[in-house]
């Protein structure tokens, strides 16, 4: 068995991720893309950061776009239940020898920064300022009609340490892929919320950000905002989709924003609430886990990832052809 | 048999409906529902007229708006093959007693106007203004994503005249009720151009426009239309649907305009190019051939109507009870 | 503030609504109706039941049909945690005087039988069988592919009663109807799962089932399911939609088998998890709560219902028009 | 200017494209394929011959599959205005040394059978069976629910030469792509019936058919199908797609049947009827062209055709690097 049991009594309870700050280099650029094209709301701005949120949202960001001179990826966030579940995250976290910084964060409570194993940055707080809803605010409505922030995926170069970790925190295991020769993970879904994932691993260099993914209404929304890109001057934006995932059973489209971050749009995952909900095996061998529908996934797209602030990339311990079976 | 025998030999070319005109009280009130809530695109405006024109026509409008103290609907326009059809028509006409008088419309070649037996002010032209192709400038889509201009839709005193009389220009009959009891025509679809309709006439105090229609691409774009003008302020103007007409088998909604016109939005024919076509007749005991899914319409949709300019109104000559049987 | 704090430790852990039984008169007929047009999976089936199971759902049953020689409704059945839970529910039952009976259910662990202070007859259990995923068997789906069950709605004589009891067990509420004139509840929404809810309340005559709700895919699969039923002798059992709730913003229909069980289909709900979510409110002198676009329900939605075995029904303690404010 | 001025007088009236006979090796297993899969519905069959219609056809069939032991394309069927129109197009051919032979069709009246100049099989009649309409029996829909044939696409050797000698026969040109360097016609899209195209041609060795088309109601069909397709063992026959053809503005996918025949899904095109409507130049420099969003089609699409039965087939005349710029 190559996934640990699911671990129900986790040191601190974790809602469900939250936000992600991506550095970009241009914000006007990046606005354009986010905002006038996918369709993302901006709850604040100012000369160094955009803040965005969905339409069913109503914390104030789920990302926050940042001036910088590199692009990098900030802090993966997350929600916690209350203050005193986030003191006990923070005295966990010391207790495993990693790093924890109490910050500042505009619109957040109480926040603390620290890193998984790997380095990859990751920030938990409990409260966030609360918004009007305006899921029913039709007219705001436009491109492809973000619903939510879904989940992350990290290239990571050891799934198999990844998801040990994050299941100590009570992340547990949706679908994976498991390399037959080795009996090493190759992939991992894990969630928290009752969906699919919040967080997802897969093996590579790393760690460094795969994408974040924002669930949309319908597939026909996906195809619209195809449509807009295609003719709007992002045609070389667009990588990989539209598409089905075997994984997961996602309808999806992955597309890169002008610095090289990537968006997942999709949609169709299930619910994941039950604690006896068997984890799914994929084959390493099997390409439908990859494209349900058979089309092969372009090269970029098992090699770019964008890098974390701070945190150091290496090799992935596993190998194998990112051709035959990445 | 109720309806006449197809005419494949009109006395000239008719080839799909074209525009319309209607009068409003207020451009500006009525640009914010026709284009900032439909969709449709403004070709020209000046102090009296707005010019508008749907995703994927090149002529330069398919609906003008004019202002005016009283709402009501101009010419039913329609374009002709060519410049000699547009001869022969007017002599045609001529030839019927009624009236023809040669016009000059902006953005239209050699126009002229005329009525039918019921009064209904017609128009015929042969070329329009041509416009650059905007079908794949998709970021001018919006609203419903109004692709074209589909049909008109009559109140008739008498169905059986004036199918008679469109039959004689070459309009064939596509589907049919019939009042079984007296073997009169209650309603009647006709087309030129290879669809369910250009021209429908529908049995009630006329003539009055019933309504104008637009095709657009699927049911999800009325349900959008449909959110959007639920919380913009136009949530008292949707007046029937979302439904499936039993009789030509459209996905309909209709919406009134500021001044009360209406306007259909829907997708969902089929062709009709066959000469061999066998019309569809409907009975006016089946409820369903209004709404297939079963809910009835409201009392409006067989009441209102918009008064064609100078044409005399009479009340139709069949009766039945709009409840049960309109 | 009209509606209690949420309580986030309740006595035991509810994950989620889980199925339950109607008693129908003719299995055959029922089958025909759930599995033939709206498409559930039978998992089972003998002269007495049949178990069903929708698209997503990998536990054994999420309907039974009963045979019966009057119509009605058994437990509404939920999961809890783990069995260590099952039995602290069991005492926090018998702790409030209510009525608890273990039972033997096929496919189901241990589980107990109880009555909320109206009288609506619940079940409880930890472990059912689990099944072979079959979401991605795609030749399977039919009908309005159901992926899963969503939520009960109950008439309730006491709304307010209904919710401070079940907030006890940690069903929070989403959204709610306010009597203004009173500041009594009309009706609210309350969840576990993390979506809009697992179980609502409408003021009327009860206890009484008003439906049962099965999630879909996109609206296409909502007028797909009227056209087939329009056109397979059902069309009489279509009773409202399709529409849009402003609460909830659900895209629904409302159909009714052939016993005058009533199922809600529907999607677009949105995610709860936060312990800061804010609960919206309504006016019960809004229309567009019910319906966003306005067109109002058929008498019969306010009025019809199912009984529960065993229960005592009484009138409402609170009265409102129900044509003008329901 | 490359492509013929439109002839609006052709010898004789072609209504529209009809249907084709497809020679496949085992009845059965094509008989999966296109009726259990895509779901065309079985007007006919022997142990010689299947016979099909899409769902809004009232026309016996639109497809024939005929057992047969080496894969190939019958005749690509049209069918004219009327007897008096077929005597004229018999003579016309006979007129242009083209071969002319009267074959009986079952279903069909008097037929006649010729080739166009490089070879394509073509079969004219003015009359065929009419069925009772099936397109509101919606318990008949699955698969794809095809709606009609749409149109044929073949490889020629010489475009150029294509488009003149059905210039003649009154098809119209709507969208073309240009080789710039040396004036000629890559590919061209024509018509009869008032859509993009009934017969298109691209650059290739020929004569082949590159695909025959079926129209369906929405993308959500075509995404129906993959995930049909691709978990029934067909998911090798998923060629191409789903992806928008910058050409005609098609949503398309492209399939393979088990003998190698393609065939192409696809909604979204638009009226033609205009005698004035501008043909859409594309430059074969702009990939867009092909596909709207960017990504490339396999070369098997650029490459594989059914040969027409009794064609002898020769390389284009004009070459290009099938990999840039095909």
């Amino acid at each position: 068995m190559p996934i640990p049991a699911p671990n129900f009594d986790p040191p601190f309870n974790i809602l469900r991720l939250s936000h992600v700050e991506l550095v970009v280099k241009d914000l006007a650029i990046s606005r354009s893309f986010y905002v006038d094209t996918l369709g993302l709301q901006v709850t604040d701005e100012t000369d160094e950061r955009i803040y965005l949120r969905a339409m069913e949202e109503r914390g104030h960001h789920c990302l926050v776009l940042k001036k910088g001179a590199k692009p990098q990826v900030g802090e993966l966030a997350f929600k916690v239940f209350d203050e005193a579940h986030l003191e006990q995250g923070a005295a966990w976290f010391k207790s495993q020898d990693l790093p924890v910084e109490w910050v500042d964060r505009p619109y957040q409570s109480k926040t603390f920064c620290t890193r998984d194993p790997h380095g990859v940055p990751l920030e938990f707080y409990a409260r966030m300022d609360r918004l009007q809803p305006i899921h029913q605010q039709y007219a705001l409505y436009k491109g492809v009609k973000p619903l939510r922030i879904d989940h992350f995926n990290c290239f990571s170069p050891n799934v198999d340490e990844s998801v040990a970790f994050y299941n100590q925190l009570g992340f547990r295991v949706t679908e994976y892929t498991e390399d037959e020769a080795t009996g090493n993970l190759w992939a991992a879904w894990t969630h928290r919320k009752g969906g699919v994932h919040d967080i997802a691993f897969t093996n590579g260099r790393g760690p460094r950000l795969h994408h974040l993914a924002f669930w949309v209404p319908t597939p026909l929304n996906i195809i619209d905002l195809l449509d807009l890109m295609a003719t709007t001057g992002y045609v070389g934006n667009i990588e990989r989709g539209p598409g089905r995932h075997g994984i997961s059973n996602a309808f999806f489209l992955y597309i890169l924003d002008p610095d090289g971050h990537r968006t997942e749009i999709y949609c169709s995952d299930y619910q994941t609430i039950d604690p006896d909900l068997e984890a799914i095996r994929w084959d390493l061998k099997d390409p439908q886990r990859q494209t349900l529908w058979g089309a092969p996934a372009p090269k970029s797209w098992f090699e770019h990832g964008s890098l974390f602030h701070g945190a150091s990339v290496r090799d992935a311990d596993l190998t194998a052809s990112p051709i035959i079976a990445p």
